[in-house]
C-alpha cells in the first residue's frame, strides 16, 4: 500500500519484498488529546522507580538498598493492613458457602447476606444495575444523613463507580459541550490532582486554573474565585467548578465558611459544583473538622439546596480502609434535571455496571458495625490505629521538612500528602536543568530518586505558581521508614543547596531535624 | 443571573423572589456527544421491564407472574452457579486468613498466594500497576500460548482491563483522529454489540457498516468487506476494522479461511485490527472450532504476523464462568508502535488499575486447575455442566424458534444468543407503529414485553439491513424457564401475525414447536 504519512510523523515497516509499510498507530496518528493528556501521579519519575526496583533485585548496585514510593495514595502497597471486617464480608460475598463457618461473625454474615440478596441470582458475578446495587445506594444514603447530621439523602441521587475517577470523569463529561467561546470551562484548584486536567484535557474543555493561597496554609480565596472567572469568561463558558476537600496534594481542610463562599459563587454564576471528598476521613489537625458541601448547601436554605447542582464523590481507596484495589466509590448527584439524569444513567449503562466486590467493600464503609455488634470492638481498634499513625505522621512531615533549609511546608490538616514548598538555586536550574528541557522540579526529583531511592511526584505535574516549585510526598510510610525518607531527603536538599548555592548558609542545622525527630520516637 | 439559554434548551427554576434560575447541566446544554450515544442492551425495553418487575412486587396485576429477562448475557443473575474453584481464590485473596482453614484445597491456596505475592503489601487492596499484576499477565501469556498451540505470546503485550469493553474503548480511544475526510472510520459488522457504536459515537469517529450475510448463516464476507471500505474512503480515513468472533448478537463462529481474509485484508489496506474474543470458550456447534485472530496471523508467516497491528480482547463475563460483576478481563496488543505504547500505559494510569479482584478472576481462567491437582475434577464437572447446558440450549432455542410461522433463526453456534429475524406484517407497522415514531421491532420488543413479561432486545440497537427486523435474546435462562419463553414468545408471534395479517395462514402449526420441544425433556 502507499503511504499515507509522511516518514517523519510514521513508524516504517520494512517488508521482506523490499517495500516499506508503516504502521496504522504512529504517534503521528494518535488520537492528539490523548498524546495531550499528562498524569504525573504514575508519570516518568515512577516509571524510572519502577525499572531502578528491578535492577536491584537482579543485584544491580546503586548508592541505596530499597525504593520507598511516597508518590502515590495507596495506603496497602505501604503495608497498612486491611481492615478485617471489610475483608470478611467481601471474602463472604466471593464464597457464600463460607456463610455456614463458625469462624466469621455474624455480623459480616448479616452483611453479606443483605449484598448477596441485592444481586442477580444472589452473586457477586452478575452485574448490578448500572447505579449500582439497590440496598447499597440506600446504605449510601443512610450514611450520609448520618453523617450530615439529618440532611435528608436521597438514594435516587446515589450512584455507585469504580472508585471517585470514574464518577468524575462521567459528570465532567455531561458537562463539556460548545465550540470557541462558548466551550465549557472547568473551575479547578491549583495545585489539583492531575486526574481533573487530564480529563480536561482528553475532552477538550477549557481548564480554569485558581490558586489555592499557599501563605494562608493552601486556603481557597473567594476573591481568586472571582478573577479567574471573570478572567475565563473572556475566552469560554465557565460552567463547573471542581473542589477537593481535604485537598490533594495540599492537605489543607476547608472552613464551613469557604465552603459557603463557594457554594454561594456557584449559586450566582449557575455552575456545577464538583466536590471531591475522597479525604472526609482523613482529617487530623484537631483545629479542623470535616463539613460535606451538601450539608453547607442545604444550611445555606432551600433557596440554594434546591438549586445549586452539586455532585459529591466518594471511594474506598483512602479514609482509613485505603482499599484502592477494590476500585469501590460513589458519588451524590443534586439538583440533577431528571432528563439530564436519564442520560447519565445511559452512560454509565454502556460500561454495564461498577466492580461488584468494590459495591460490597464501599457498603462496609458506608455501613460499618454498629456498638451493640460482635466486630464493633475490633473495628474500632483498627480504624483508629490507622487514623491515629497518619495523624501522627501528618504532623511529623510537617514538622521535620519544616527544619531543613530551603523547605517549607503547610500543615498537613488532612488526606494523605504533604506539599512542600523547595527552593530551588537559580543556578541549579539556569545552568542545567532547563537545558535538558525538563523543569526544575522534576529534575530535582529524579536525581533524588537516583541518589537515595525516594520516589516523589514533582509539584509540576500538579500544578503550581509560575516560579514556584514543589513536591507531593504520602505520609502514607510505616512510621519508621518514613523518618528514614525524611532524613534522606534533608541530607540530599542540603547537598543540593551546597552544590548549587554554595555561598548561602543554611539557616537551620540538623540539629533541629534531630531534635523534631526526637518527639516522635 | 441573566438567562444565558433559551427557555426552550433550558429547565427553568422558580426562585422564591419570583425570578428564574436556569439549571446549568439541561438538554440543551447537555454534551451532543453524550446524547447521541445509544446502549440498546440495557435501553428503554430493559428499564420498562424493571418498572414491571417492582410493580409486580408490588402486587400489581399483569397477564403473566414473572419477567423473564433474556436481554443481558448475565449468567448468575439467570441462576448460573459460580465455579467453586475460581471463587475459593478469589475468597482466599480477599481475606487471606483463610490461607489457613482446613476447609480450602492446596490448589487454590497456591493460587491465591502466588496473586498475592504480585500485589504491592501483598494486599488485593493495592493499586496493581496500570497494566495490571505481572504474574497475572504473565499465566494470561502462558494461557494464549497453550491455546494456541505454541505461538509465543509476550506479557509485555498482555493489558489487564476493567472487562473487555474497558480495553476496547481504550484503543479505540487511541486510533481516533483528523478532521472532515481524514477523521478515523472504524468497521464494525451490523449487527454488533452495541459498545461499539456507542463509543464510536461518543469519540466522534465514522462508523463504517459492514453487513454481516444472514443467509449463510452470519458469515463475514469479504467482498462486503471491500465494499465498505471502498464507500468509506469516499469521506473518511478507515483506520481499523473490529471483529467480534465468535459473534455477538449473532452467534456465527468463523471459518479460519474468512480469518485469513480479513486478515489480509487488513495488511493490505493498513488497518489496525481489534478482535473482539470474549466467547471463545462459547462454541457448540460440533461443525464449528474457535480459531483466535492470533493464531491464523501466525500461520499466514512472519510478514503478517510480525507487521499487523492487532488487540484481541478477552473478559471473565462470559465463557463458562460468567462472572460479569468482577468486571475482569485483558487485551493482547501485537505489533504496537514503541512510543505509542508508552502512550497507552500513559492512558490506562489515568484510571490507576483495573479491579484487582477481577483481576485474580481473570488468573483462575487462564490458570485453571490441572489434571493432577486436588480442584480438578470438580472444576472439570463444573465447567463441562455450564457449556453442556449451554449448547443443549443453543440448538433448542434454534429449533424452536423455526418452528413457528414468521420467525427464522440461524444456527447458534457459539456466544451467549439467537438473533432471529421475525416478519413483521407491514400492516402492523404501517398502521400504528410509526406513527409513534418508534421503529418496528422496538414495538413488537415492547408488546411482547407487556403481554407475556419476556425482555429481550429489539435488532434496531444492533444494527440490521434496513426493512428486516430481528430481536436479540440470551439462551441463559434454566431449560424449564427458557422453554417456557419460547412457548410464550410462539404464542405472541402467532397473535400478533393473526392481528396483523389475518389472512395469511400460519406455515408451521403448534404441533411442529411441541414435537420440537419434546427431544429437549
Amino acid at each position: 500500500p502507499k503511504s499515507r504519512f509522511s516518514t517523519a510523523e510514521a513508524t516504517v515497516v520494512l517488508r521482506e519484498n523490499g517495500k516499506t509499510r508503516e504502521k496504522t498507530l504512529t504517534m503521528g496518528t494518535l488520537n492528539p488529546q490523548v498524546k495531550a493528556v499528562e498524569y504525573a501521579v504514575r508519570g516518568p519519575i515512577v516509571t524510572k522507580a519502577g525499572d531502578i526496583e528491578r535492577g536491584l533485585q537482579q543485584g544491580q548496585k546503586h548508592p541505596f538498598t530499597e525504593v520507598i514510593k511516597a508518590n502515590i495514595g495507596d495506603s496497602h502497597a505501604m503495608g497498612q493492613k486491611p481492615i478485617t471486617f471489610l475483608r470478611q464480608v467481601v471474602a463472604l460475598c466471593s464464597f457464600p458457602e463460607l456463610l455456614d463457618s463458625s469462624s466469621f461473625p455474624e455480623d459480616a454474615k448479616q452483611r453479606a447476606r443483605r449484598i448477596l440478596q441485592g444481586c442477580g441470582g444472589q452473586s457477586l458475578g452478575s452485574y448490578s444495575a448500572s447505579q449500582g446495587v439497590d440496598c447499597i445506594r440506600q446504605d449510601v444514603a443512610v450514611y450520609i444523613e448520618q453523617r450530615d447530621k439529618g440532611v435528608p439523602a436521597d438514594w435516587d441521587n446515589i450512584y455507585l463507580t469504580t472508585g471517585a475517577s470514574d464518577g468524575i470523569v462521567s459528570i465532567l463529561k455531561m458537562l463539556v459541550s460548545g465550540q470557541g467561546r462558548s466551550r465549557s470551562g472547568v473551575m479547578i484548584p491549583i495545585p489539583q490532582y492531575p486526574l481533573y486536567s487530564a480529563a480536561i484535557s482528553e475532552m477538550e474543555a477549557v481548564q480554569i486554573n485558581y490558586y489555592l493561597d499557599e501563605d494562608n496554609c493552601w486556603a481557597l480565596d473567594i476573591n481568586e474565585l472571582h478573577r479567574a472567572y471573570q478572567a475565563a469568561k473572556e475566552h469560554c463558558h465557565p460552567r463547573v467548578i471542581c473542589i477537593i476537600n481535604p485537598g490533594n496534594p495540599t492537605g489543607q481542610v476547608q472552613s464551613k465558611k469557604c465552603i459557603e463562599e463557594v457554594l454561594h459563587f456557584a449559586y450566582e454564576e449557575n455552575l456545577f459544583v464538583m466536590s471531591d471528598e475522597v479525604y472526609q476521613d482523613n482529617v487530623y489537625s484537631p483545629d479542623c473538622q470535616f463539613h460535606s458541601f451538601k450539608k453547607v448547601l442545604y444550611e445555606m436554605g432551600p433557596e440554594y439546596f434546591n438549586t445549586v447542582e452539586l455532585a459529591s464523590f466518594h471511594s474506598t481507596s483512602k479514609g482509613y480502609s485505603g482499599e484502592c484495589g477494590f476500585r469501590g466509590g460513589y458519588m451524590e448527584v443534586l439538583n440533577l434535571d431528571l432528563e439530564v439524569k436519564a442520560q447519565l444513567v445511559k452512560l454509565l449503562s454502556i460500561r454495564l455496571c461498577p466492580p461488584v466486590s468494590g459495591q460490597a467493600a464501599m457498603d462496609v464503609i458506608v455501613n460499618p458495625p454498629l456498638p451493640h455488634e460482635p466486630s464493633y470492638l475490633q473495628f474500632h481498634k483498627e480504624k483508629s490505629a490507622v487514623l491515629g499513625a497518619l495523624a501522627e505522621k501528618a504532623q511529623m512531615t510537617e514538622q521535620i521538612l519544616n527544619t531543613v533549609p530551603g523547605i517549607k511546608c503547610n500543615p498537613v490538616q488532612g488526606a494523605m500528602y504533604a506539599f512542600p514548598r523547595i527552593f530551588i538555586p537559580p543556578r541549579a536550574f539556569v545552568s542545567l536543568l532547563q537545558s535538558l528541557g525538563m523543569s526544575p522540579d522534576m529534575m530535582y526529583c529524579l536525581r533524588l530518586l537516583e541518589e537515595t531511592g525516594i520516589c516523589l511526584v514533582p509539584g509540576s505535574g500538579f500544578g503550581q505558581r509560575e516560579g514556584t516549585y514543589h513536591f507531593r510526598m504520602t505520609i502514607l510510610p510505616t512510621t519508621e521508614k518514613l523518618k528514614v525518607l525524611l532524613e534522606k531527603l534533608r541530607d540530599f536538599h542540603i547537598k543540593f543547596l551546597k552544590e548549587y548555592a554554595p555561598l548561602e548558609e543554611p539557616k537551620r542545622s540538623e540539629d533541629d531535624t534531630q531534635e523534631a525527630l526526637k518527639q516522635f520516637r
